[in-house]
């Protein structure tokens, strides 16, 4: 990913989060975590994330999701004796499509990214507005769409290591390498 | 307590948590807890309080603490195997003291309540305004007043089971009892 893709994911970011109200430090807003998961389509399959705190014991984040971006499907493992991460999203700001393994939905709303077509494969559909929360059980397959304003998401879990993260998409890297 | 101060609280703590821009469920809305830990002088030492999820695993909460009202002095000790309770502030909105053991300020900015004077020990003193976050390590005494305006103050933290807090005050109940 080039670096002008991060700082203006950045910027958007950082937009999105005074919308919904939300006040960073100068640090945490110069930092924001940009990741396009390896795949080089940010605006298609990516994330931006803010880490307030992370613990052996539990872990507070804010996730912006652009309109029409998504976050690929993932699970999170057991790992070093945890049982694997389990996490509540709860949604600050515009809409967030969230597919769950489970009852798969008839028509889903989100579109899946074309490009990507087989490594999407749980469709129990949720629609999270502001206010609404949905809690994902550890080690189960997931993914999120920003709706049509993208979407302010926060997360509450148990310890996050995103290392550990198992996605479908065998080609996706979750630390992101920035080229000049 | 009375219950029409309960409702007058679960008022005030509705609009300050819609002046820091936060939704809630209409069900959320209408179920804030109220505590006056059993002293009868909510205004003085209190808190309200939304919790949005409470797992074995973690736990994420609004806090809502009025202009010059105080959260008193207590402790989350070990529980059931538990090392006790791990829990992060992230001020929202306005400004909180909050003092925590360890070096204590010369002159501390909040006003102990005049009444419970004996039962607050802990001096060290942290000033948090909207973006600025703290870290209570576990079973440390700890205890917080709103500023001038309030605050808003989203809590992170590790499972809470406030029934096993350990105040300093030992006229304080944690659950409280409301008459109509």
């Amino acid at each position: 990913m080039k670096r002008a893709e991060v700082l203006a994911a950045q910027e958007g970011a950082r937009k999105a989060l005074a919308k919904a109200g939300i006040v960073l430090t100068p640090e945490e807003a110069a930092n924001i975590e940009v990741t396009d998961t390896g795949l080089n389509r940010l605006d298609k399959e990516g994330l931006e994330l803010v880490t307030y705190i992370n613990t052996e014991r539990y872990c507070a984040k804010e996730l912006v999701i652009f309109p029409g971006q998504t976050c690929p499907e993932h699970r999170h493992p057991p790992f070093e004796g945890n049982p694997g991460k389990q996490e509540t999203f709860r949604c600050r700001h515009g809409l967030v499509w969230l597919y769950v393994e489970g009852e798969p939905a008839e028509h889903i709303q989100a579109r899946v990214p074309e490009e990507s077509k087989p490594y999407y494969t749980a469709f129990h559909e949720i629609v999270l507005r502001p206010g609404e929360q949905y809690t994902i059980p550890r080690n189960t397959l997931h993914w999120f769409q920003g709706g049509p304003e993208g979407a302010v998401v926060s997360e509450f879990s148990s310890a996050s290591r995103d290392e550990f993260d198992v996605f479908t998409n065998p080609n996706i890297r979750r630390i992101t390498a920035v080229e000049d």
